[in-house]
């Protein structure tokens, strides 16, 4: 897994430089307390998923595969949990969590950015791990995403600015890609591939299912919407990806979506 | 506040009628424990808002209000909280929480609908009841929404169906919104009026803030977007009345959005 530069001296919002911004209101941290700060310059990983427990658990786990020293059971230099968001700082890791779609993923990723900036922390690499849906592939494979493809079936993140529709690119770094995919080993217990990844809006109808409240369609139209899908090299789908590399990217992170299909 | 209809019995989706469908995901509540449908069957609001906190005292709050005999502090007849969601049932009340934008918030609804419908509620009003930023109006004032404004300045929740844009009307229902104008007080603290709700995907850009990861305008631009949006009708901004207002039209419920604007 290669470790990609964010440039959190520099955030891309010259405002910033002029603006007294001391509290962080979504994650509840504050930024104007030095000793916080410096626990956070050494950030090299960040790693974002949906629920509080599982970053938890993420956060102590790559602990252990880095051998990064950790003393009793948990051991994190700093962590939060509230009704919103939870995070886990352990070492160079810090993990946290998003909720559920790109637009509770955003309001997370600005507010952490901006903690990195402070910091100054440097060579960040960030990288959602999470659940998702397989396309056409066995349960329990490993999708490393090479781009992330949305409604219309193009690779861009439809979010707004001022009323106006903003579409930033989705596409993935394709050194890390290949650096994430190195990392397989022959033991492993399950296959990893690399693919682009659907990123819907919604849970049911956006992603073909057909148990929601409403179902306008049959089952025919699910499967050829999943056969285009995996015509054009989707390989799983889930809802935060679009967002996580078009921030990414828009920040100056060379983003990576990585995910484990799990079901087919 | 009027109990408008919601056709519990038959959800727009053919397909739940031959599926066996019993536990909804999310919520985490199975939908094959009679003594759990048998609390639901007499709800008659469901009033959801973003956090796990809020919705609990609102629901103790509106007992009260309404008369409803509780015993002791808390009287929940069914509450759940889990990582994504919370829910605390008392009376007629059902108070959910939905997280952060519309994604999150359509997980909940599809789910929550499945479980009235399974319990046989009916005549069920929906409202949404969470802060927002003010247009023009003076801080703490109540805003009624008539209609929910999306990006482009139109009354449509923007979503997807199978890979294509799916557009959904947001306009609410006028007599829900006159009802619930006339329960103001003259001994209300607070001023209470009526307006389009702007819904944004996004709490930076999106919504006019400058103090986001990343910013590529100036505050004359923002001021021009608020003025924009003011001259439309719009009185406040938040990131689910969109997704309130459209889903609860498609699934039969005339939905409401009310809100206070908590700054100007």
């Amino acid at each position: 897994m290669s470790s990609l530069r964010l440039n959190t001296t520099q955030l891309p919002n010259k405002h910033l430089r002029n603006m007294k911004s001391d509290f962080l209101f979504h994650l509840e941290i504050p930024l104007n307390d030095p000793e916080i700060l410096a626990k956070f310059q050494n950030v090299k990983f960040v790693c974002v998923g949906g629920t509080a427990n599982r970053m938890q658990k993420l956060a102590l786990h790559l602990a252990q595969e880095i051998k990064f020293e950790t003393t009793g059971d948990v051991s994190f230099e700093y962590s939060f949990e509230n009704e919103r968001y939870s995070g886990f700082k352990v070492g160079p890791i810090f993990c946290v969590s998003h909720g559920i779609g790109t637009s509770s993923l955003s309001v997370m990723l600005h507010e952490v950015f901006k903690l990195l900036e402070q910091a100054k922390a440097c060579d960040v690499t960030l990288i959602r791990i999470g659940t998702c849906g397989g396309i056409g592939i066995t349960p329990g494979t490993v999708v490393i995403s090479t781009g992330s493809v949305t409604v219309g079936f193009e690779e861009f993140y439809n979010t707004s600015c001022l009323g106006k529709l903003l579409r930033l690119p989705t596409t993935a770094d394709p050194e890390l890609v290949n650096d994430i995919y190195s990392c397989r080993s022959e033991s492993d217990n399950f296959q990893v591939i690399t693919g682009k990844t659907y990123c819907s809006e919604d849970f049911y109808q956006g992603q073909g299912r057909m148990d929601g409240s409403f179902c306008d369609y049959e089952k025919a139209d699910k499967d050829d919407f999943l056969k285009q899908l995996y015509d054009i090299g989707v390989r799983n789908m889930e809802m935060e990806s679009a967002g996580v590399l078009a921030m990414a990217l828009r920040v100056g992170i060379k983003g990576k979506s990585a995910r484990v299909g799990s079901c087919g």
